[in-house]
């Protein structure tokens, strides 16, 4: 949780560095700030018997952003999220979180589980139905066991805790390699502000509005359309900027917390400065723990007309096998990274483009610079490692002219392990 | 070059059969064409010492027509081709090609060897300079050995003769495993018309107006508008429909030549099925020779409002990297064959799905149907043995309404040896 890393990652535009120098890194992840409670159990929804079942509790006047997968193709717990948050007008308090099964794909049978399962909780939290979110992981098509879940029920509400966060964030995992925290504070106003979140990734991600299951919490009073707005910037600029395999998922879904005192409109972008780098953080942990991901490929546009376009092309490069095959192998190919950015569908000179790979330029007006090749392979091979500084993470900055966009994206390389992986994930 | 296939394939709306079946496969490839010549040399331009210059020449009179890469960074030679059949009215005689070096993001000096090497060409062949085409593949950003190439011209000249398209086929290849070559003829208005064709494919393979290297031959006149616009739509059903790996390359071009007596205007409709059958056979082959595949994946889509809503689904499936790690596993994994149906940015009612894989099918009304997980993996694993009939097509068929529209594309599985061919290409 280096935060000099996260700030290194701002794009100069999207803010200040003095904002985001505010914010220094706690302990506690989803559960860190004030109220909040969380609980992460293994009720057996999965054969694995790993923890499947995760409850995050905000406290009393809680309003609650969302933004979720644009697929057609989506799941039963996103359809009564959107409901849910529609009806109670952005006011809700409590999300389950089952792994193992998506449930999408079931059907009116997915949809009336998603209720009993609400319906379940809230009694027993006490809440109106509508301020009770769910979200799904798992295998596509497959009903969730609901009478395991609905008896997970009481054992998970009993686990409720002020430091429940690393419970909760290990529950809502599936093929993910490592839990996804993070936890903020910074002094807004005189007083102690607190950002947490937590998040799941791994196959499937190319987040087409929020990935696949973030949720972010704050210990502030935010008017609701505000925060929604400021969520869906943020997650324009991080788990919208990250791809593993450029396929989306049924069940994208980025969920946010706001519950406390109200913050001064003053302090209001520093807050969503603080929202970026913890949603960058866990946005940047998805990618690198990818599948069969053995480094983070962090790319870097500017000179765009503007952000949006710059962004495209960054994600682009960031999804195109021939440049995570080659980051795979140590191979400065820097024709593919152009290639890549070519068919991005964003109109730039050819002849402007210059480009390095960490420290070393290769190429400047459109053609190759000579460039020691087994200096720059070895810059990949050390991130690969982690041999260097315990720095994982492969840079490709690319400028393609003097306009004043710019923008990032995240991802990883494409190794022999991901196809393994994804070769029999069901059977 | 079974026929049956390629018939099979043609989408049933697209053509009748009975015009499709007018076309026989004979031999020669893209020189089998009356009039047309063809060679191919090894000039020294490769370090493997493989065949690497290649030379089509079509009789005079002929017209050509072509499409070439939508992407932003393109090849010397795309700029060249485009020129020169515009200077030229469609007129052209003569396409050259070279293969190891793709000659782009070359700059000045990529344009003026481009220049160089057709003006050469066209002093020993006596044409017009803008009659005289040039393609090239290989890496980016290296330049071609001119002189090299230059000192090649002579041997290449001599060796033209009309039954020299399997050499012509063999020098276009760079990390291609096969030749891939087409010949059809038919009778049409009492006349015998051949059709001819030659392409390369394998890597950075997601063509957005032709692939990589596509040529075709004809021997009857038609006026040059009237192909354009015919090769135009061939391509989007055959070229466009194809993806490997999701990148389009710097330098994708397909150049279609016909030369000889006028064909009559009733026959225009069965000229340009039988250049569908001649270009989906060559884009299959390039799907099926695609880097580390192990099998031919043909998506079927029908029930959409449109066909190209239709195509643009079936691509989207061709190339999930999900569906493709499913299939090389040999696992019916259903869900994420939806899944990327439903980011395809195409309306369709998700309750309304059907899916088959084979003869299975595996989904009705948007939902799972109960099926025999063995016997469905079986279907797979055959075709990917080529134990079944040698058959190594594994075809899905996704229904997703009642519209009329429907399409289809081709791709390939996603195997461990993609990732080792293109984690070392340059290096």
């Amino acid at each position: 949780m280096a935060l000099v890393e996260d700030v290194f990652s701002l794009s100069p535009k999207a803010v200040s560095s003095a904002l985001a120098s505010l914010w220094r890194p706690i302990q506690g992840g989803v559960s860190a700030p004030l109220g909040f409670q969380a609980a992460g159990i293994t009720a057996g929804l999965k054969d694995s018997g790993k923890p499947d079942l995760a409850l995050l509790l905000a406290p009393e006047g809680a309003v609650c952003a969302g933004t979720f997968t644009m697929s057609l193709v989506r799941a039963a717990c996103v359809d009564l999220c959107v409901d849910h948050l529609q009806v109670g007008g952005g006011k809700a308090r409590a999300v389950l979180t089952n792994s193992g099964q998506a449930n999408a794909c079931t059907g009116e049978r997915g949809w009336l589980d998603s209720l009993r399962a609400s319906q379940a909780l809230a009694d027993r939290l006490g809440l109106p139905v509508e301020q009770v979110l769910i979200c799904s992981t798992g295998v596509i098509g497959v009903p969730i066991p609901i009478d395991t879940l609905l008896a997970g029920l009481d054992p998970l509400v009993e686990a409720l805790n002020d430091e429940g966060g690393a419970e909760a964030a290990g529950a809502i995992l599936t093929t993910d390699l490592v839990e996804k925290q993070v936890a903020l504070e910074a002094e807004l106003g005189g007083r102690l502000v607190r950002i947490g979140g937590m998040a799941k990734g791994s196959g499937m991600i190319h987040p087409d509005m929020a990935t696949m299951l973030g949720y972010l919490s704050c210990d502030v009073g935010v008017p609701v359309d505000v925060w929604q707005a400021m969520l869906k910037r943020v997650v324009d600029r991080s788990f919208n900027a990250i791809t593993v395999d450029g396929d989306t998922s049924t069940n994208d879904s980025c969920l946010a917390f706001a519950a406390g005192e109200p913050l001064e409109r003053e302090h209001l972008q520093a807050l969503e400065v603080g929202l970026l780098v913890a949603a960058q953080q866990l946005a940047k942990a998805i990618a690198r723990d990818g599948e069969g991901a053995t480094c983070l490929l962090e790319v870097h546009v500017e000179g765009v007309a503007s952000d949006v376009e710059a962004c495209c092309i960054a994600r682009t490069i960031c999804g195109s096998s021939l440049v995570k095959t080659a980051v795979h192998g140590c191979d400065p190919n820097w024709g593919r990274i152009v290639a890549a950015a070519g068919r991005a569908g964003v109109a730039f000179d050819p002849a402007a483009v210059a480009l390095w790979l960490g420290p070393h330029q290769l190429m400047e007006f459109g053609q190759p610079l000579s460039f020691d090749r087994r200096a720059v392979s070895r810059y990949i091979q050390e991130r690969m490692d982690g041999a260097y500084l315990s720095d994982d993470t492969v840079r490709i900055c690319l400028v393609v002219g003097d306009g004043s966009g710019d923008g990032m994206a995240w991802g990883c390389d494409l190794s022999d392990q991901y196809v393994r992986i994804n070769a029999d994930y069901t059977t």
